[in-house]
């Protein structure tokens, strides 16, 4: 059994979603972001970072680890699925995760805080990280125009690249002339596992899903906001 | 023998103390982004990102390596040393490996761009991403206060981060207060093989050094800001 502490965010939604595929039985642990329970001493002792996800191994003396990136690595290792053990192949598998881990993901990070929660709207800010997440999505989109998913067969790459790129309308950050990355999108978006993955801890598809700008995405921006008062 | 295109960066500096680590051949490959040669069609078909570094393995039938991360994993797994077999002490690598690629590389990358480089210089920006900088290089202050190295022994995880947190001077960020991660910056700025590593593809030690504010810094920053013009 696995515990996995996690919140509804794209970093969290790689570990419910691997665990999905993987078919494996977890227990939930729900931590608050808005209540900062992230900065509490029995989260940080987990984390010293301080991020959600985690988890925590119960058939493994209670191995923890943290970093979305190291809990697919770990997950995938253990149970010898979706990472080649081919060293090449893998390799590959690896830099696609990597330009996730490093790029995707702080970036449309960044993009979301000057987007949607920070204090002062600063426009050449919020261009500099809607521009570069938008670059970083056009490299994937090209990617994907010859290759079915981004390292071979679907793997931890596919999966980390997906929870990110899949909210790229709360970025603010448009789509609509990546066709191969429109096509792999919704490709992923039909696996059961995907689904039910991205509903953990709770259902937020109103604010994130696809073509929706709605008033529960004004609520959800404006409790993001209190956390980034300067 | 490896091909490494690189530049005078924390992340180049990963991929060049890790072959200088492993003492195995390999040529240098100046790729210069003032000149932004990271943008031309010969570089980005060995990296569809524009990014270095990137290693070209001459043994392997040419196998091409992309982000500093996969690289530092594909060196360690083909010559078997400085990440662990064993699952667990592996994965603690793994989650100090992430880490820096998530975290610390980002994040004192943006505080670079908006101290040293972006034109406007906006204080409430410049302070997020130094204070962000500021609390992760403490999250790896008190980690090391308990170990010599990040995981166990000395290992990928930290080349990477010691890449970045020896440049704090560069991001404007202060250590004085951090005796542990002092105590591991000189620990390994003694070993032979990362003091020639962070002198490729040649010497910058005048603008990144500790304690140095020097003329070369400013003429380095102004170049970089040409990058950054909106």
């Amino acid at each position: 059994m696995i515990d996995l502490y996690t919140y509804a965010t794209p970093n969290g939604w790689k570990a419910s979603v691997m665990l999905e595929e993987l078919a494996v039985p977890y227990q939930v642990r729900t931590v608050d972001l808005m209540a900062r329970e992230q900065h509490t001493e029995a989260f940080t002792a987990l984390n010293p970072n301080g991020r959600i996800p985690v988890i925590v191994d119960r058939d493994e003396d209670d191995f923890c680890v943290f970093e979305s990136g190291a809990i697919l690595i770990y997950l995938a290792e253990k149970h010898d699925v979706l990472l080649p053990r081919d060293h090449k192949r893998r390799s590959v598998v690896m830099q696609w995760l990597m330009f996730q881990m490093g790029g995707v993901g702080p970036m449309m990070g960044q993009a979301n805080v000057f987007h949607r929660y920070f204090a002062e709207k600063i426009p050449s800010v919020i261009s500099r990280y809607q521009n570069e997440a938008k670059r970083l999505l056009t490299v994937l989109d090209r990617r994907l125009a010859t290759q079915e998913y981004l390292a071979g067969d679907y793997s931890i790459a596919d999966i980390a690249n997906w929870c990110w790129a899949r909210s790229h309308e709360w970025s603010g950050v448009e789509i609509l002339d990546l066709p191969h990355l429109q096509r792999w999108l919704a490709a992923i978006e039909q696996r059961p596992a995907a689904q039910r993955g991205v509903r953990v801890p709770f259902d937020i598809s109103d604010v994130f899903g696809a073509g929706r700008q709605s008033a529960s995405a004004e609520t959800y921006a404006r409790a993001g906001q209190t956390l980034f008062v300067p």
